[in-house]
């Protein structure tokens, strides 16, 4: 069982966790059809942008690439998958405008309220990939009580590099075992069990729409599986 | 005149600036008093200790000490001075807790409420030399509300070393122009202005104690001069 008073920080992935990207970019896909004269499916859109995230990520884990921000990655993919959805002639503008709906992602319904009780008694920081310019601003939009900004950026790493989770509970000043890695995702979790940390599982079975077939259960070893990120707080007696 | 609307993020010395350490050091001296069965001027303990600030930081400045987090720089002035005045029996983890009061100094009475504004139209960050984790705890303690925890540890270099200023700015992703630093200092705030950065002071003449002789004043130069964080929302329109 989990001493909620031995956990110091929680670390929580971003993207999927405690925001829904994929409803947020068909949402805003509505005013670009709009706004460009232009018509997608934007559930597949969003599917294949995200569906380049990891290869991108691998390509600086693996040195491919230097440190390189997700804006940057993002618009790479973006650029990518344009033609295949017929939208090639968008112009720089537009294609600016489109890569930085990631900083405006809304929250899962229960994300705000969850955080701000965990805030309480607990350090809550994002421990994403994204750059602190992205969650800083996507924070503010949607109300994100962060009380610091930690993650990939900071560490010069993308997760699942074990500097990233380290470099997190290093600069808050806690040992592993007193930080909770809390995530949609059972591998950011593993990683993160196998340096020390306690995780949480957030089970989020539309991350990927209704045909989800990933990461709809916890997998074993996780301390704590829950059902939102308010569940969380009640299992932390918070 | 500043175009508050083209402020984007607005950088904040702490030490001095939002909390003032002085009084802070005197009002917990008492419960060492108490509680060590020990007794002390603490107006001169706190004036002793934070006079070794400085000189503790040029040596990482200079490259005597590598990168050393401040509780650890803090550490080795205590343990200077503990002698001093007549403190040297003090052990162990009586030398911590007060090693830690940096981590529990009070704001300046306008600095929670100023913050809160502010924050509602820019980014508010901290870019102190502080380090993350006091910085962190300093916060929670106190309701400051950051948006982001930058400064001195994420640059791994100390103010005025422009590493600090320029690193909180490409973070933020923000130009130079774009972001406010605000200080009791103006040494500080004389550095962020080489950089081109939007500059203001806000007075503190009683950081020192009522004998304060040095930044009573703003030198010419800074974009706004302010009484607390309360009248620089006001100048800013927050």
């Amino acid at each position: 069982m989990i001493d909620p008073s031995r956990i110091r920080a929680l670390a929580f992935d971003v993207f999927g966790t405690v925001v829904d990207w994929r409803s947020s970019i068909i949402r805003e896909g509505a005013a670009w059809s709009r706004d460009y004269g232009i018509e997608a499916d934007w559930a597949a859109f969003a599917d294949a942008w995200r569906g380049l995230y990891q290869p991108a990520l691998s390509k600086v884990r693996s040195g491919e690439l230097p440190w390189t921000r997700l804006d940057d990655l993002h618009r790479m993919a973006l650029d990518q998958i344009l033609p295949q959805f017929g939208l090639a002639h968008l112009d720089r503008e537009a294609r600016r405008r489109i890569n930085t709906v990631w900083h405006r992602l809304d929250p899962w319904p229960d994300s705000v309220a969850g955080l701000t009780r965990l805030k309480a008694r607990h350090i809550v920081a994002p421990v994403s990939n994204g750059h602190v310019a992205l969650i800083v601003a996507m924070a503010k939009r949607a109300g994100l009580p962060w009380d610091v900004v930690l993650g990939a950026e900071v560490a010069q790493a993308y997760k699942p590099d074990p500097a990233v989770y380290l470099t997190a509970a290093d600069m808050l000043g806690v040992a592993a075992g007193e930080m909770m890695m809390v995530a949609a995702h059972n591998g950011d979790l593993a990683a993160a069990r196998s340096l020390g940390l306690r995780t949480a599982f957030v089970r989020r079975p539309t991350e990927w729409g209704p045909g989800q077939t990933i990461d709809l259960e916890a997998e074993p070893g996780a301390d704590l599986a829950v059902e939102s990120i308010e569940e969380l707080a009640d299992r932390l007696n918070c």
